[in-house]
């Protein structure tokens, strides 16, 4: 739905434009002709005469018929002027800076409704109302300021705050991105950031389409269609980076007073994101700085070498791909003898590679060239390279430009002299580079890059599980929370492990079943509803006499009917669990049990039904990861059963919607098994229509 | 030590000059020429003539006496200068720059130590060798560029890295910081960061002496007297922000190639700067930010109001300020109300408070002193204005400078038109403002701020502890791990309370001991090494016939002896430990237990003795905190005996140095009682004399 009128107009009207460039109307006219565009534009004012040495139109009934409009008049006469616009002068493409509508009052929304109505019937677009514009290397029909170095190969960046996408322009500006276009959507009213991704999605060609994508959302009103072409967008070679604000419960509420926008949980978000593969960020420094690793090229893995004129740095920046889990490998002995054999005396050359204070371009560019060639751990270089006043810093970064060009490896440009060499700085950055002011922010970037997992969606694991015997008990469920023996038919049919157990009031048949499952066992009464409360929990049974000693105090408790035995299973809890949101489906959640999830919160996510690898990135990002790897010290837990669990579960619950929020906890593994002990399952079919 | 020769001169040489302003003898003449100094500057050159402009004498031999010499000269020709302008110059004061000692070989080791032995015999100072200089308001003896804005109210800042300084002012400057003084100290081989800390100490004026002072660290030499003196400035009103790198194992290798630091341990660090009460940093921009915020107000609580010009960056700071634990409050509705009625149509008032783009300077006085005046709850205001291109900025910083100055609250000015406004922002900046250009960047730094905790060197808690019993205890105890007897004992005269157990191979004393505790309770084989293995472990008993059921069964177990019985306790497990670190006595250890301390690594550090502040600033620390605090679904456990726990034993440690590895593991812990069920401790009398 979007048109060659806004991409590429070959007329373009401002109504309500202004001499006064503080004026929205004043602005866009500046940047306009400021800008590239060089085809045919109209102004209108109702005063006529010139504007910004534009003749103006005293109203919109005298201009030629044109392509897009970019109107900045107040709010109540927004409408008929769209609506004579679209009508009398073929206009396909509305840009609406106007502010009053949906953000402001109920009043507002309405005539807001009423604005979209008249664009739909027209067959034309709309951006915005209350966005601060749109700009491409064809045109800047947006009002604010600075307008980017444009390049065909730069960055898009789409975002609902107008205020936002400048200052995340000027923040990756100073870093030397470029774009290639912005989008502020402002209210979204008719065109939202999924039909801009579909836009991007089905124009893209491989050749000629520019790569990065920016983001910055503080509402998903379509995740399915901004799920399809997000991720198709990646899977066609793009780089998707967001920022997804509001996900504190202030920050929520900051955002709904700032667009409108209804809450999400940030589960949701963050499994919508792994999903479709985008890169989550939280601030614009930090995308600016993503969005710059994205421009060089891929690293492969996870082993970076540091050259560097300052020791200091270089320490900072080895700490902090440690914590980013990458590594900074040391460097052979002979190996590093042979490349100090080139350096000035002093360097040191174990990784960091330090070629001192006084190493010039040239002891850089031989030690680039020589991890390129023999240092063959590693995946991508990092220089480091200032002005501390002792080197000819210009030369340095024309030899830093070369190899950047020619070099295989990625080569992370880390120039921390903002000020003593802002000039070679400049140039640097003019030549097409980015740089990495601070090995901080670059060590964090390049972690959440290097951790970036393809998009999985449409995928369903080829995995067996009956499909026919779950809808089957679905459908014969009632509403609310299903029975022990349901959940234990549900999960058979699913493949999930489940623990053994029989429930009687025969102490023989407990016996036996005892034998037949192992000691030790758990004993617990049936019926009374805290059974730990009144003794009614039998841990490590390890003998006929001691089960049958309990089973008999078991049934004297008051309200006991019977007796539950299952194996004594010690292990790790895990938590797997899922709530039904509307819009976006099934959230699956998975994490450690107990504490880990109560109190720490430490739960990932992700969008049902999921693959292997998705579900395995959801693990792999929890916080206590490290206690499911285990460690020397301590065994790690069966992962790939874990995954295995979480994968089956998410299919059984594509096929069982009705399922709106569920949980096994606990899950207890060890090194070999993981298994469900307890679940519970809430059904709701009859669904309100909304 | 540090004399008033350095700080002060009245004559300043520079041996080693050169017209070559990319050579350190070149670049710091031309710091020195262009900047404060006034007064007698004598140059040094073999070649004789002019060297920039100024009389060259051809030897040492000529000039005349000298406070102040700065050496630029290869290392072996540093010895005999250094000697002769000590003897025949009356030279009291030395900047050496020369590299090619203890940091390159060890042959530069012993040059180094006999330029020390030097200088000492002439009663003289020296920083570096192999740095890059120092400045203050008075000279520029540094050679790196720039030499940023100075002010005798400016920062003070410390390093060990020549390169890392000069980033670090770099940073710093481009957010607004001033500097008073900056100190290179290279291998420090004479004077360390812990002498110019005392001299800072000694010297200190609370009218006149500058209040921040910002460390780079590599190694720190002499914790104690680091310690002493940083707490010491702190309590007399300063703020110390430091980063320590070289905190992972490469980070390590990295430092250690760099400075010849000698790892201490991170934990070490981490106890010696919470007991000074110095802010712990891991970047240059951190760093910066950090002391941007320490330049402001004092911030007295954790609630702030963010009133801004754009949506977005608000919603991006409310989520990073609750992610850091400052929170964001609703504005009461009626005078939110109030409010609007002042403010644009569109304007959101909940808080943040939105003026929108078009809202002007006015319009953000008009909030501030609203802020101040009227929202009783909040402690400070951030205010986000940048320049979208729609109104006067140069007008809103002239009313935010004024409102800085008066306003009783901190505001935390965030102007993220970087390129847009950046005339504007320069003009802000030179009244002598800061400014966070990424508002992310300020709810981190400012989130260390409100977290920081006041030094606590020099108390010990006044607590009943029996010391005499204690040494009584320690010096009858021989080498090695010492027995459960004994460590009941300890604990004893230390308070620390203790779980009650009988170990017994008597039947019905140990049934009797069963029902004095009461049941349930856990039966343990004695003998036996690995006891659940064996089944020797028993859980959960609760009858006097299951007791009796399994002693029998226990002491069959072969190598069993005897049975030890405890009270069954549940909880959650906590950790205490400690160890002895050369230089900094012990490091006591805290956090959850398990897997918390084994593989999550989720552990404080203090050093012993430790104060009821700090042990709970160890606490609160952690990353599981949230569980010692419990929430509203789940009880929390007794902090405040655990905190008097860690305290306890920081005090017996403190008598008791003999003890070099302990711990306390489980500590048992609910919403009553912290207990402890099992320690290890490791005596070591005999030590070796360094």
């Amino acid at each position: 739905m979007i048109y060659e009128q806004l991409i590429n107009p070959k007329s373009i009207v401002v109504v309500g434009a202004s001499d006064n460039i503080l004026k929205p109307g004043g602005s866009v006219l500046h940047n306009l002709a400021t800008g590239t565009f060089d085809k045919d534009l109209y102004v209108v004012n109702a005063r006529g005469g010139s504007i910004q040495g534009i003749k103006a139109y005293v109203s919109i009934e005298e201009i030629p018929g044109t392509d897009l409009a970019i109107i900045s008049v107040p709010a109540n006469q927004c409408l008929q002027t769209v609506e004579y616009l679209a009508k009398e002068k073929g206009v396909k493409a509305f840009i609406v800076f106007s502010a009053g509508f949906s953000e402001e009052s109920e009043d507002g929304a309405k005539l807001e409704k009423e604005l979209v109505d008249i664009v739909n019937k027209a067959g034309a677009i709309m951006i915005g109302p209350n966005c601060s514009g749109f700009f491409n290397t064809k045109h800047q029909s947006i009002f604010t300021r600075p307008v980017p170095n444009l390049d065909p190969q730069g960055v898009d960046i789409i975002s609902s705050s107008g205020g936002t996408i400048t200052y995340i322009i000027e923040s990756a500006m100073r870093i030397g991105l470029r774009f290639n276009s912005a989008w502020s959507i402002g209210n979204a009213a008719q065109v939202g950031v999924e039909d801009i991704l579909e836009f991007l999605d089905n124009e893209f060609d491989p050749k000629s389409s520019p790569k990065i994508k920016l983001l910055y959302l503080e509402k998903i009103a379509d995740p399915d269609r901004f799920l399809n072409h997000s991720a198709s967008l990646i899977r066609k070679g793009c780089k998707i980076a967001a920022i997804k604000s509001g996900s504190s419960s202030s920050g929520s509420r900051a955002a709904s007073s700032h667009t409108g926008a209804i809450a999400s949980s940030d589960s949701a978000v963050e499994a919508l994101f792994r999903k479709a593969g985008i890169i989550r960020c939280y601030s614009r420094e930090e995308l600016a700085n993503v969005a710059a690793v994205l421009t060089l090229k891929e690293i492969k893995g996870r082993n970076l070498v540091i050259i560097t004129q300052a020791g200091g740095p270089a320490v900072i920046l080895t700490d902090a791909l440690s914590k980013g889990n990458i590594d900074v490998p040391e460097m052979d002995k002979e190996l590093a003898a042979e490349l100090k054999g080139h350096l000035l005396p002093g360097a040191a050359v174990s990784n960091p590679i330090d070629i001192i204070g006084t190493g010039t371009g040239e002891h850089m560019a031989i030690c680039i060239d020589f991890c390129e060639k023999r240092f063959k751990e590693i995946d991508g270089i990092a220089v480091i390279y200032g002005n501390p006043g002792v080197s000819n810093v210009a030369e340095a970064y024309e030899i830093l430009d070369q190899k950047i060009r020619t070099c295989r490896l990625p080569i992370y440009p880390i120039l921390p002299s903002v000020i003593a060499a802002s000039q070679e700085m400049d140039n640097f950055v003019k030549k097409g580079h980015v740089n990495f002011t601070d090995e901080y922010a670059l060590a964090n970037a390049l972690s959440k890059v290097v951790s970036w997992t393809p998009p999985s969606v449409g995928k369903m694991e080829d995995i067996k599980i009956d499909i026919p015997r779950i809808r089957n008990i679905i459908d014969n469920a009632p509403d609310g929370y299903i029975d022990s023996d349901t959940i234990r038919e549900l999960f058979d049919a699913a493949g999930i492990p489940q623990v053994q157990e029989l429930v009687t009031n025969d102490k023989d048949k407990a016996i036996n079943f005892a034998n037949k499952i192992g000691y030790p066992i758990v004993a617990k009464c049936v019926g009374p509803v805290h059974k730990s409360d009144v003794g009614g929990v039998v841990l490590n049974i390890r003998s006929d006499n001691h089960l049958a000693l309990e089973f008999d105090r078991l049934m004297k408790i008051p309200a006991a009917t019977e007796v539950m035995i299952q194996p004594m299973l010690s292990g790790q809890e895990l938590f797997v669990g899922a709530k039904y949101e509307s819009k976006y489906g099934h959230i699956v959640l998975c994490g450690l049990g107990g504490i880990f999830v109560e109190i720490l919160k430490d739960v990932a996510s992700g969008l049902a039904p999921l693959s292997f690898n998705e579900a395995s990135s959801m693990i792999r990002s929890l916080r206590a990861y490290k206690i499911i790897q285990g460690t020397r010290g301590q065994k790690g837990l069966n992962e790939k059963l874990f995954t295995e669990i979480i994968v089956r579960l998410s299919i059984l619950l594509r096929f069982a919607t009705e399922i709106k929020e569920m949980d096994i906890n606990p899950l207890l593994a060890n090194e070999e098994k993981v298994i469900a002990v307890d679940a519970r399952i809430r059904i709701e079919k009859l669904q309100v229509i909304p």
